[in-house]
């Protein structure tokens, strides 16, 4: 941390998700501990103390009756009492100092009038104080640098993918199915009803964060849209932002009201902010994790020239019919590029015009590597998109009774790495639903471990790849 | 098989499914055995003739040096020899009285003039003889029935689902992938180039076959297009036909033509064609998929209205959102049905109005049983989706230390059975990516065994629903 080139904010935030120390109010042993869980086996090194009045130790934990009774001040505080109880417990957490409140509880403007009034008094409790609050109605923070999660399950590893999410349903299935598919994050914020601290605040925060390289959002309503379009415009300048807006319907609108108290807004005004200030807009919550995935692992490029390459004839026309809908090109390849592919493709059932059916080609070894390094090479070509069906190799394996699929997947990990390190482009690995899972998952970890974005059908790789190439093309790049 | 009220058709291609013999011309160790292993490991029961001159032996079989020298007739002979000798195979198929011929091998209309001359030279060979031809350039039949497969790892347990696909790569998906989701399948036919027996003519099949309940198509082009419309209209009346056109795209096109030698014809004459025969148009492989698996699964219904059912207030509004942006209605639930949920609904950071939030109620024993069973009874609702993420499930199991689990899952399949039995409503099951992917697996294979449809996404289960409704409108079910 340098602080000293930080705006305040910036500044307030970093503490925020840097504790020394944490209570967590209301752990109890009928809500299965999750809070504490979660802090001690993500790997929390600061102090740790349960508050609950009923309880007096549990794993060998000291519990406190009270916030009060805390040996000394607490850097942030976790609450999950009922609402009611909660004015009382912000009060005493100014009193202890603390630098941020996660409040999970619910049952506050998203519930009722009495829920919204009861809100107000939490904002009067801290203001001119030194004390913010995360919520209510939310999970709060993840920030693997600290130790600190909303999950007993996230991966404790840093990355560059920093996530502002309104709902805390969202935030904690971003972290767990991006672990599935490679992401590693900086900090992720589940904000709720944002009666104090909001999104433009984290997007502030994440786009002066230098360790934060890409942010993805989802927002379901905004209380200063100003702000916000500013905050978008400033960090969208200085990296990507992708954002999903929930709400976007009439029914979706009234399912934000009963969420997070919201005020959904109307989706032409939100498509408006989003082609005002540059933020890559997406429409659900896979094309944010593709598009998010994109971002992370790909060089830039604005070309939406694509090269194909598949093991059927069929994926090879379907792949391209949904590649040209979505507005790429497919373009033939030059007589150079096809003269040298032939040499690796036999004649018959194939094609090497692009798309690039390789059909019985495909599983032989030394193939793979070699096609897909010049497809890459030709300069006609952005992009490469890779269907990898382990259902033939599998079957292949399985005929040929010996360890072929290790020989065929390397050399596919081969050919990537060239398309990427010799000729600097993207490339797109798609792995489609197969009977064949636990192969499935095996290829997919092959990939991953060399950095490589995966995707479950050509579909979802399309989207984000259009999405990164109207980034790039904004910036210039 | 009541033959006596069957067309000709029909009875010329169900015995080409259920062959006494099949000879398989080209059978060598240097292809791996394909297609000997797919035959004998599909458990086929007849005799079996690999034939290959150079070749005096394998696995204990007996080859034989050529098809004249077999013992007697022959009625099914897979090709897959080059091109330039599959003429004489075809003359020698006719003189063994074959009913059919699939050819495997490529090198035809696909790839050259002279493929296409050879392609001529093939149909002349049949012409005024009882055999047909399958392909060239196609993996010809899969029939569980017969214990015939294209693939030593298909499931032979016979089922509902016909399937017709130009390409042999997508027929193979098509039977591996939905053995992942619980598809069962009656006669699945891949027919490349169809120089003789083509697209019209399963068709036709198919309709009139009593063990197949739903259709899927997969094409590419079509010689006659007057005969399709009118099997595809015919095939409609009866059972629904949902057809995945390729080559919509001019790239998409140029593909088509190196990959089955085919002319794709323009997408709007296309929709043109599914609009007038009530062909259910789908546009990639996965939509083709899951609309197939709502036929097979769900209750006939015409109304848009959807409960939606979810863990996460963030999930609750985007499935609102895409359902709405698909053409479904989200309704308020009436007074009645709220108060009856709410017995099992805890009020804070929950909705009972639809769509149904129920946060940490999700997971306390009997809710989800209850829930969903007073959701299907509401009249105003015709179809549930119920979106399962296992990551929460498998959270609680891990913080409790008990088998919660097993009782959550018997919970959600008894409030499904509920629904489909006791109010007679579809109900779709949302299984999201995950890194949970055993659990995963787990769940879906509950849902799976109950013969619930199983969808990725709240995408492709909306997509697939819409589909079904649009049917059963023009319909008047």
């Amino acid at each position: 941390m340098q602080m000293e080139k930080h705006s305040e904010l910036f500044n307030e935030i970093d503490e925020i998700v840097h504790p020394n120390s944490i209570a967590l109010v209301g752990a109890s042993s009928r809500g299965r501990l999750y809070w504490l869980k979660s802090i001690i086996e993500s790997g929390f090194e600061g102090a740790i103390y349960p508050v609950n009045p009923k309880v007096d130790g549990v794993m060998g934990i000291k519990f406190y009756k009270n916030l009060l009774d805390l040996p000394g001040d607490v850097d942030l505080v976790i609450v999950q009492v009922p609402a009611a109880v909660v004015p009382k417990v912000v009060q005493e957490s100014v009193m202890k100092n603390a630098k941020c409140i996660v409040i999970f509880s619910s049952g506050f403007s998203e519930n009722s009038e009495e829920g919204a009034e009861l809100e107000k008094k939490l904002v009067k409790a801290i203001r001119g104080t030194r004390t913010r609050i995360i919520g209510p109605n939310c999970v709060g923070i993840y920030c693997p640098e600290s130790r600190v999660s909303f999950r007993p399950d996230t991966c404790m590893e840093p990355g560059p993918v920093g996530f502002i999410s309104q709902s805390g349903g969202h935030a904690i299935n971003f972290a767990i199915v991006g672990k599935s598919i490679g992401l590693l994050y900086s900090k992720v914020f589940s904000y709720g009803n944002a009666c104090d601290l909001g999104s433009p605040d984290f997007l502030e925060y994440l786009a002066e964060d230098e360790k934060t390289k890409v942010i993805g959002m989802y927002i379901e309503g905004i209380k200063d849209g100003e702000r916000l379009i500013k905050s978008l415009k400033k960090a969208t300048e200085i990296k990507p932002v992708v954002v999903w807006k929930g709400g976007r319907t009439e029914a979706g609108a009234r399912a934000v009201a009963s969420h997070t108290g919201s005020i959904a807004g109307s989706a032409k005004i939100w498509d408006a902010v989003f082609e005002q200030t540059g933020a890559v807009k997406v429409k659900d919550f896979e094309e944010l994790l593709d598009t998010v995935s994109v971002f992370v692992f790909c060089p830039p490029t604005t070309s939406k020239n694509l090269g194909l390459v598949s093991i059927s004839g069929g994926t090879s026309v379907s792949n391209t019919d949904f590649c040209i809908e979505e507005g790429f090109n497919v373009p033939e390849l030059s007589y150079k590029t096809r003269e040298k592919l032939s040499k690796f493709v036999q004649s018959m059932g194939t094609s090497v015009k692009n798309p690039l059916d390789l059909a019985g080609s495909y599983n032989y070894p030394g193939v793979l590597e070699n096609v897909l390094g010049i497809l890459g090479e030709d300069q006609n070509i952005g992009s490469v998109i890779f269907d990898v069906q382990v259902q033939y190799t599998i079957l292949v394996e399985k005929l040929a009774d010996a360890q072929v699929s290790k020989i065929i997947y390397s050399g596919m990990l081969e050919g990537c790495k060239k398309i990427r390190y010799q000729s600097n482009k993207p490339v797109l690995i798609i792995l489609p639903r197969t009977f064949y899972e636990e192969e499935l998952k095996k290829v997919r970890n092959l990939f991953i471990n060399e950095e490589f974005p995966v995707f479950p059908s050509i579909t979802s790789a399309a989207k984000a790849l259009r999405n990164f190439i109207k980034y790039n093309k904004r910036k210039g790049e």
